[in-house]
């Protein structure tokens, strides 16, 4: 087990209908804020009325900033930024799922910052002050509701990049499960993808000595599945969903990364992804995923065979460890598939035109660096390229 | 699931030599704190001049006050809360186990309230406002280092309360396992008694629909009891340390407990033995725990038959739920036994002629009130009794 300095202070108010309760949640914060939302699902719902009533009841103004995208953009982050500035408002309440929190998030980093917010991403640059964020979460599955973290497309110029720092992570975050009750299924499946891709980049990690977060990442898996697989028969499981909105909050608020060397290498390889082809980032991910298992498990066949057994439930039998530990990636193909997710890349819209380039991008070997990808095997361009080509 | 609202903000510095790092932990919140500790194992083993070392080292002034025992007594509270006013300081390093950083809570909760300490503890009155709290845990054990709960004697009266308010969570906790490497046997089976039994506190409810924490509760469960296993047998295993040092902490860091209705009648009853005969904690939970078991398992017998299979690896066979759920008790016995743990009020050195007391003392009937102990099942004096009875 590896030192870790950990603190999460965002406070999580769980519950359904607990939405109704922001209003009080931000006044002790601020008396104005900016509301950054996505396309209109929110004014369809009734959501924004009643996010608006409780503001209003609490004595809370607000200025709106709507059109978050998923793949949230740079040029909306520097609208939000320039809209903040001059309305001077230090608080961002963001009410929607990954994007418009990241988009917060960049928004609230951006805004006390002198130069351009981009420049921050792109030479990841320490960031200590930010102005304060709130959330209402209507899709569980980035986690960015206690994450230090946000990923933000340049759509100029065809980036994606994350970025951290312990001052986003919000100062609540309201975690509404009843808000999940009109999700449409993909929206499940792409969730559920991501969360489930934020434990394995944790997981899978050559760390020795890490048996509590082992464990707790592989309760927290079944749990995401068993869910998954109950709302994909029964998609108004109001217990279900809370099942899942909690699996997301936890599988992405640190504790099952620490003490541990982490991977990523997914997350980065399915960012080439979505920054050149706008797809969503769940599905890249349950794209991707198993072929990087493939593409690595000879380099930890213990810890793929202690994944198929404790997660995917593959039966014993341990004089063939590399059939077993093939068997736990072959079911979570088969789970994927069952929540209709892609398995391919053309599945995705995506040709073989730009593997190339993408491999190059994701290893920053396209920018004159070189940056391999991965903690459990270093993966450089080559490496990632011919993951790709398998898919 | 039940609705919640949780916040846990305490920083967690932790591996082998973080212990170092004190100074610079106390530095951005105090110039001058007032150093709390137990008996003189901190001098004798060398941490005490460790930890003066690193105040020093940061300007980190310091006024001392040691002598804090196990079952942290009021008197000295009294003494630690007159010692900060008179010396205007707002913050309490504690240097040890549960006991040093109880007695710093409460200390922290009392210097800036006008009135008595004790009142605060036996009214329940809500605290806001308390002095900062950091603390060097020594003794994995009582999660204290990140929760918001405080446990004091008051000698006087043969009384042992507990209070919680959220400002009590300390601002940094410091676990550093290597300072672990010293404790004696007892400690260590003491501690395990105690962190798995805030598990149990937590893991015995009747609330439905609580996979993820179920799952989170048993991963923890196993996980401490294999490497209390270990470290019984290689005292000098640091990674087994490690784990058991972290496990204390998440097994009451509130996280588990989430959505969950809880029990805790296994504390208020071993808090009875505690003040009155100044046994260990986890000694006193360790009798208490399987006998309370015994006692309420027919009142949801499912969960003990999942109690017994996940966590005591009782095989299958659920055409006997009862011999199941009774065979998981045998074998929590069994390791207790295995830990050297006692198994009877007998083997604590407790006789039957204050058991009624007790009994009407843990349900509040000795105070005139009532206050049944429990979630699970709702205990009044009279079953409080029959338990200690069998025990």
């Amino acid at each position: 087990m590896e030192n870790f300095d950990y603190c999460n202070p965002t406070r999580i108010v769980f519950g359904p209908g607990v939405h109704s309760q922001v209003g009080e949640l931000v006044k002790p914060h601020a008396d104005r804020v900016l509301l950054h939302y996505g396309g209109g699902s929110i004014k369809r719902s009734g959501l924004y009325d009643a996010i608006a009533a409780s503001l209003k009841a609490a004595g809370v103004a607000y200025v709106e900033l709507g059109g978050v995208v998923p793949n949230p953009r740079l040029s909306l982050v520097r609208e939000g930024i320039a809209l903040c500035r001059r309305e001077r408002i230090g608080f961002v309440l963001a009410v929607g799922g990954g994007s418009v929190i990241d988009s917060a998030k960049a928004i609230a980093m951006g805004a006390p910052h002198k130069g351009d917010v981009w420049k921050l991403f792109a030479e990841g640059t320490p960031v200590e002050q930010a102005l304060k964020v709130g959330t209402v979460l209507t899709i569980p599955a980035a986690g960015s509701e206690s994450s230090p973290n946000t990923v933000i497309t340049n759509e100029e110029e065809g980036l994606k990049l994350g970025y951290g720092a312990q001052v986003l992570r919000p100062v609540f975050s309201i975690l509404d499960p009843e808000l999940c009750l009109t999700l449409p299924p993909e929206q499940l499946a792409n969730g559920v993808s991501d969360m489930m891709s934020h434990i394995f980049e944790r997981y899978f990690s050559n760390t020795p000595h890490v048996d509590l977060t082992d464990a707790l990442c592989e309760a927290t898996l079944r749990t995401i599945m068993k869910h998954a697989r109950r709302l994909r028969a029964s998609p108004q499981d109001a217990d279900a969903w809370a099942q899942i909105v909690f699996s997301g909050y936890v599988a992405h608020k640190g504790l099952l990364g620490l003490g541990r060397q982490q991977d990523w290498a997914c997350h980065g390889m399915e960012h080439e992804l979505s920054a050149l082809y706008d797809v969503a980032h769940g599905a890249g991910l349950a794209v991707l995923t198993p072929a990087w298992m493939e593409y690595v498990f000879r380099d930890n066949v213990p810890l793929f065979v202690q994944f198929a057994v404790n997660v995917m439930g593959v039966e014993g039998g341990f004089r063939e460890p590399e059939a077993v530990a093939q068997e736990g990636i072959r079911r979570l193909r088969g789970f994927y598939k069952e929540m209709g997710l892609p398995s391919t890349l053309e599945g995705l819209g995506i040709g073989a035109d730009k593997l190339e380039l993408m491999a190059k991008k994701a290893t920053k070997i396209a920018f004159g660096a070189q940056r391999p990808l991965g903690g459990l095997r270093k993966l450089g361009w080559q490496d990632v390229l011919a993951i790709y080509r398998v898919c």
